[in-house]
């Protein structure tokens, strides 16, 4: 049987240093991923490309706030009361499942949680659903609440929780962020940073697991005032929707519509959430998504966080996994400011010039950094003639190019380091490779994503030119050393491509 | 009485949106800081600053683990039984106090946590200490383990704790990072990520925190081949050190020398950490700080942890603190190593080219981000006619230039929002401000250090050209905007004067 993509690409992560499986020396830990080389730099380069598409307007600022939290932060959002899930213990090996995964395992249901603790009691039961590890008989599920807990002070005190998402330090921090925006509205604070879910049991490797990065953006809005000034840079932008109506209809064939007709047929509430999703669709395309596998999917007022008034989830199709949600954008109105007001007393509204006062409301987009970058790994895999190809987009590409000699003897090693030096230092991430025969190197250029492989030959000694070779395509042409570092420049911005480069071959 | 610098910099600090201290709203929980737009830039500046000098070589690969790692990691690296402080409780009220530093503070004796836990004892008893909160006495002092635990898995089971530094990681994959350098030493592991440390009392705000960034790099070597092929790139970087020797001697008054020299000395005991302790000292000289404002203090045989064979502290002198670590550089030769080997029974030898096996021996330069930024911040300023100004370095600088419309009518702003458009686009970090007097909005650019204004007048509608104005010595130079860009690139990459970016006014 050949095997699927998560397991190529498993594979191929192990043996490139994107990623791999934590603790593997001790066993392992379910739940933990770590980042290598390759992978580091295209989070790193995936992370930037968000900043460039969603905080590119100068009243989003950005913040870094701790991950540990003291408790009354939780208990003022609503998260030690709701953020828990169902859990089934087995009455013999004492191993915990998620109730609703279970389920979805033995039936194929979707969306199980959504139903609610009654259903999933019924359907375990229905089901006569035994411990998937020993078959033995499951306990009736008990919520559990899905929070590192810990303790602040190293002699005690003060309990603390892992935030599970990076809002409440947004809305914790409101006061200070409007000061910083001089005092005007609409403002928003953005964050990216690590955050923590106490999963009961991990799966489907990097989709779910206990430590990952969040990308978040809190956009604060008078609802006097719901226009985005900005809506015009994205009205044109198609966008692929599953609507409320249509998934109490179980209608799954999403509606092909832009973000100005979605505004129209008010599929979308505020401009502001319509303005977000595309440029989330924006975002994600970058990355070499095509738009017939994303598609945003709302969720049913069931489904819906409790502070919620509409929910789109953007999904992208990945080979192996099916829709796969890689961002969320809700209306969370001025639920959470008005939380934290109760919580701590403290004043969150702001005046308007007419001397009245309000609670700012809020849109927000939220990407799990390490779904974003699993979906554009599995979207440029290419299998061709038995090699394993990323095709990752140029322009976020971990390694732009790499550098060969052709044969390591007489100098051409030498020259190959001078020409990689010579990238390097005007700021291309460039790597050289002698290891083994050109064939073998390009072969691991391409399963690493290198767009362009550079190789110095005896000719390069003479007339100081080199080849360039294409990964999408194989191709080559000859280019001179001296316009190299420009060259490739333009290409990996997109603004060349690969047969300006220099002569066909 | 003037305000010390340090109370200075928290005031700027909270308003142009550097940092400020965490859970304001909810009355602060110590040891926690955020940061705000302008502290993040800052810090991601200093950061890739880090990178472009210590992960410039190709086999030194970065990864990103973790934060919280089983109880076995910690059991094997020794931190369960190592990772503690003496901690006083006081008999009254409660509140626990870390011992040494009762002591520092009542007596003026610097580093009493080196002098062992006999000492401390006996000079909180000599000096008859009392609460500092309520006057009351205090118990015994006892060892606490400052890592916050915590339980891995929604329904507990397994114990887990946040890692202190990064280290551990970098050791317990070795074997990964060793494939993925082509099996061959030396190799490095670096890590940028998120640290955690349960103090039992933060004081002195962002220099003492419970959640903090640290610059990790663990470099392996054969202990038969302990060059490094890259000295002479530092070869002739000043060094102030103060040796081991000194320190038992009590003498504060460095050494003035080069890397290359201390080598020859032996002051330094291996090639690859005087050449980390080059590049530490030009990465913050690079951040701005004077060489006489830097020094490396070595630790006594008592102060060293206890993997290390020769630690040294790079410490910088700043105002109202004193000389402050901000960073480490310690030769664990194979200790962590072999005590993973010991711990998970992997083998972590490698094979030399004679067929003998060997562990590999690691020098480390460990960094605390939030410190570096502290100091970089610290010794930026100025105060110079009664206004603050921050003279960061322009090539990591925040915000890169400020962009004003003379007055606000006239179709002045629309032309600056053009000009700042422009700037934007071309990938430079500008901001545009149009509140209060012209003068005001060089004061707040000043304040936040950005390096260059950008001033749109009534002959700019005219001619198309503009006053830049120069935050460190305030003069005014015209340029046309065609050129403006490039010219404020190549100045902020210090590859032009002020005065070449136009007509002097």
């Amino acid at each position: 049987m050949p095997k699927d993509l998560p397991e190529t690409m498993n594979e191929i992560a192990k043996r490139r240093g994107l990623y791999w499986p934590s603790y593997e020396i001790y066993g392992g830990q379910s739940g933990y991923y770590t980042y290598g080389d390759l992978g580091t730099k295209l989070k790193r380069n995936i992370e930037n490309a968000w900043r460039s598409h969603f905080t590119r307007h100068q009243n989003i600022l950005e913040i870094e706030a701790p991950i540990i939290n003291p408790e009354i932060v939780f208990e003022a959002s609503g998260h030690i009361a709701n953020f828990r899930e169902y859990s089934s213990e087995c009455t013999k090996c004492g191993t915990s499942f998620r109730a609703d995964h279970l389920i979805e395992e033995k039936t194929g249901l979707e969306n199980v949680e959504a139903m609610g603790g009654d259903a999933i009691k019924r359907l375990l039961a229905e089901h006569g659903m035994k411990c998937p590890r020993c078959g033995s008989p499951l306990k009736e599920p008990t919520l559990v609440l899905t929070m590192f807990k810990t303790e602040i002070g190293a002699t005690g005190g003060i309990t603390g929780y892992a935030r599970p998402e990076a809002a409440q330090s947004m809305f914790i921090n409101f006061r200070r962020g409007y000061q910083h925006a001089r005092e005007k509205l609409p403002f928003a604070l953005a964050q990216v940073g690590k955050v923590m879910r106490n999963e009961i049991s991990p799966r489907r490797g990097l989709t779910r697991v206990r430590e990952f990065t969040i990308m978040e953006l809190e956009l604060f809005f008078d609802p006097q005032y719901p226009g985005c000034p900005w809506l015009s840079e994205v009205a044109e932008e198609p966008l692929s929707l599953i609507t409320e109506t249509m998934m109490e209809e179980e209608n799954n064939t999403p509606i092909q519509t832009t973000v100005a007709s979605a505004l129209q047929q008010n599929l979308i509430i505020t401009e502001w959430q319509a303005y977000f999703m595309g440029v989330s669709q924006r975002f994600i395309t970058h990355l070499g998504v095509p738009p017939e596998r994303q598609r945003f999917r709302a969720h049913l007022p069931a489904e819906r966080a409790h502070y919620s008034a509409q929910t789109y989830d953007h999904e992208v199709e990945i080979e192996g996994w099916g829709w796969t949600e890689v961002a969320g954008h809700a209306y969370r109105t001025d639920y959470d400011l008005k939380a934290h007001q109760d919580g701590s007393a403290q004043d969150m509204t702001i005046l308007r010039e007419d001397g009245t006062r309000v609670v700012p409301h809020v849109v927000e987009p939220s990407f799990g950094l390490d779904r974003v970058f699993l979906a554009t790994l599995m979207t440029s895999y290419e299998r061709r003639k038995k090699r394993n190809i990323l095709r990752l987009p140029r322009n976020v590409a971990p390694i732009q190019a790499a550098v060969f000699p052709l044969v390591t003897k007489d100098g051409l090693p030498e020259k190959a380091q001078q020409v990689h030096r010579l990238l390097i230092d005007t700021g291309l991430n460039a790597q050289y490779d002698d290891g083994g025969s050109v064939g073998r190197r390009y072969a691991r250029a391409d399963e690493a994503g290198t767009p362009l492989a550079v190789t110095i030959d005896y000719d390069t000694l003479s007339d100081d030119t080199v080849t360039l070779r294409d990964r999408d395509t194989w191709t080559q042409v000859r280019a001179p050393i001296s316009q190299l570092a420009e060259r490739l420049k333009s290409y990996l911005r997109h603004e060349a491509e690969f047969t300006d480069l220099g002569t066909p071959l």
